[in-house]
């Protein structure tokens, strides 16, 4: 680079700073440290040459001393191929590795979970399936993160079948252990549980697909979902297998035809695909309506229409009142995971995690607390707990 | 695991951490920490969503920009499939962890590089090559690690054919770096130059390989390389590929038949092989000979046997003088190939590195002090600031 061009993008670099994201984001916002000091010989012959070797030997005698001796069973990969990154959509690995840094930083920070982004240079689901299996010896858990639907779920489902440690794409899972402890808490506060709700959910990706599993596995009375062709149904079609499993196990009622059509008289929107929903649809919906509008920065319903109608109204803004954030659950949901070596995430360690959240509430639930804040620090220790006993009752905690 | 288990367990743990070195490697080495504070709506905003996107979508126009504003151009990929770990040998991916920490330790320590341990669960050249360039995208610099010989050789040509980031297997080229360094004050000492000396290399594997090919390259009299078959010539039969590129670039005077042979008259030593050398065949060498007996923790000829017929004598020990360790050349090669964004290390690079390491001896040479010691503070600093300047000149710094 010539003295002009660096000239420039010393400039430009200026500019870009005058925003504090930037700013912040200048260096990257990860470290790595040694958690023991080497300062002579004698340090330097117990954790590297000769000592070590005496460790490494005992691994290759007894593998399962791996999880004691070295940080593997304390370390996540927080892995993505950068194809649906936020809202931003496919923007590739390096582009991503600012969202991917922020989950290892919400990891630590959150949870106490060690945690690396590997931004991969690939698509294909075999190959993100092999290389993510390759990398396992180093990690004790693997957080898919943004990678688009419908490849994450056959990837999510072979990588769980082929490691015995835990895997867990939280633009799915995440998501879902959060909406269904909120929703569960607004139905109670609604004098209902969630077999008394029909539920519309806007969106058929990783989001709309786990949140509308979760809460058929919880009971819900029933649940339609809507993708950019309107709702899906049994027999619609050109579904894909995903659409194809969804439209089994949902819209017991076979509507078809736009979203608006099932909102009449609906209990429950619930968005997750930033398509705006007017007004005088959301005025359609039943009594005691419950509105999560998750959509980011503009939910599909702005909180100050849904509340007209609505008794209960959550978004994915921190700037009103029940947010709905993925933060709530995941660094939970890998402590707990983690503490008990467990081989897999459950159903049922999922169901544990909602439950625990929404438990936290308790006698504070009201139409604008039905979910703990992201920085209630009794949130992560009541989710990984739940998680961790879960884990023992489900038979894959090794510890 | 029942409760009888968990109770031997524990008494065996109990009875390893009796050793040090399993004290220290409880829990594992290393730790990933977030350099920016999370506490806050607005932390998380600019962190995190909604901030984040501003900065991804800027990378995503701007792809140089990466190196900016994540910790990709700082952080390196301790690679290895564990098939050649220290002198332990093929003990697979998992065991050879908490030598892949250490070196991620010695790297943040004496370097102040972050980096992370990837070991791989596969062995084929073409999966290795693949797995890391598709993880590459995450990466500023990748050392190989305890791979074996002939795979590394290949496994490192084509990745960095392939990578626009520095690609360096320390075995080979960290070994090479302090050797040559080692051998030219040792020479200087000596009144001669490396043109002056007949060398014999002990062992043939990654270190052996590259150590030969620096010297040549460095101008070295005449060298020739044993394996465990004996001293490689040209035509020698069953040569692989790489034995028959250094076939053809050593052993000019065509010695054959096993190490002793050449040994006679011979101006040095270097051993790394861990095959012990006679002391009745160390009395045949040169006047002012020179042995590196590398070898641990059993050096090919003890120091206290070389000493008798040597002028100069080296080891891999930190209880004899002139320790050649590696230690001295990974952190402050990986530092200055990042400081300048370094698209490759070159041949040029590595010698750079090792006259800066042999140049910090200067007016203090003797023979017991022919190469600094590990805990030297100049060292990372000048190895360093050779090699970054080395790229400039090579063309291939990028800032």
């Amino acid at each position: 680079m010539d003295s002009h061009d660096s000239q420039t993008e010393t400039d430009s670099r200026t500019e870009l700073d005058q925003d504090p994201a930037f700013a912040l984001h200048r260096g990257g916002k990860l470290q790595v440290r040694s958690s023991v000091d080497v300062h002579d010989h004698e340090g330097l012959s117990l954790a590297y040459t000769p000592g070590v070797a005496r460790v490494c030997s005992a691994i290759a005698d007894s593998p399962e001393l791996v999880d004691t001796y070295t940080w593997k069973s304390k370390l996540v990969a927080v892995v993505t191929d950068g194809s649906a990154v936020l809202g931003l959509g496919d923007i590739g690995p390096e582009a991503s590795l600012p969202v991917m840094e922020g989950k290892s930083l919400l990891f630590q920070q959150f949870g106490g979970v060690d945690s690396v982004p590997v931004a991969l240079a690939c698509r294909d689901v075999d190959d993100i399936v092999e290389t993510v299996a390759r990398m396992a010896p180093s990690f004790g858990g693997i957080n898919l993160e943004d990678i688009s639907a419908p490849r994450c779920f056959e990837i999510e489902r072979r990588l769980r079948e082929r490691l015995d440690i835990p895997v867990f794409h939280d633009d799915q899972h995440g998501t879902a252990i959060v909406t269904v402890a909120a929703l569960r808490n607004a139905a109670r506060l609604t004098g209902r549980t969630l077999a008394d709700l029909r539920v519309v959910v806007s969106g058929a990706g990783a989001a709309g697909v786990a949140v509308t599993k979760m809460l058929v596995e919880g009971g819900i009375g029933d649940i339609a979902v809507a993708d950019s062709k309107g709702l899906i149904y049994a027999g619609r079609e050109g579904l894909n297998p995903v659409k194809t499993e969804l439209a089994e196990i949902s819209n017991k009622a076979g509507i078809k035809g736009s979203i608006e059509t099932a909102l009449v008289g609906a209990d429950v929107f619930i968005g997750l695909s930033a398509g705006e929903v007017p007004e005088s649809v959301v005025a359609t919906m039943a009594k005691d309506a419950i509105v999560c509008a998750m959509a980011n920065p503009t939910p599909e319903i702005h909180p100050d229409v849904a509340r007209k109608y609505a008794s209960v109204v959550a978004t994915g803004r921190s700037d009103f009142p029940n947010q709905i954030n993925n933060v709530l659950a995941f660094p939970g949901v890998f402590r707990g995971a983690l503490d008990v070596r467990a081989s897999d995430i459950t159903e049922g360690m999922k169901l544990a995690a909602a439950n625990a959240l929404a438990d936290l509430v308790a006698d504070d639930l009201a139409a604008d607390y039905i979910i703990p804040s992201t920085f209630d620090e009794r949130v992560v220790p009541a989710v990984a707990a739940a998680v961790a006993e879960q884990a023992r009752k489900d038979g894959v905690a090794r510890a």
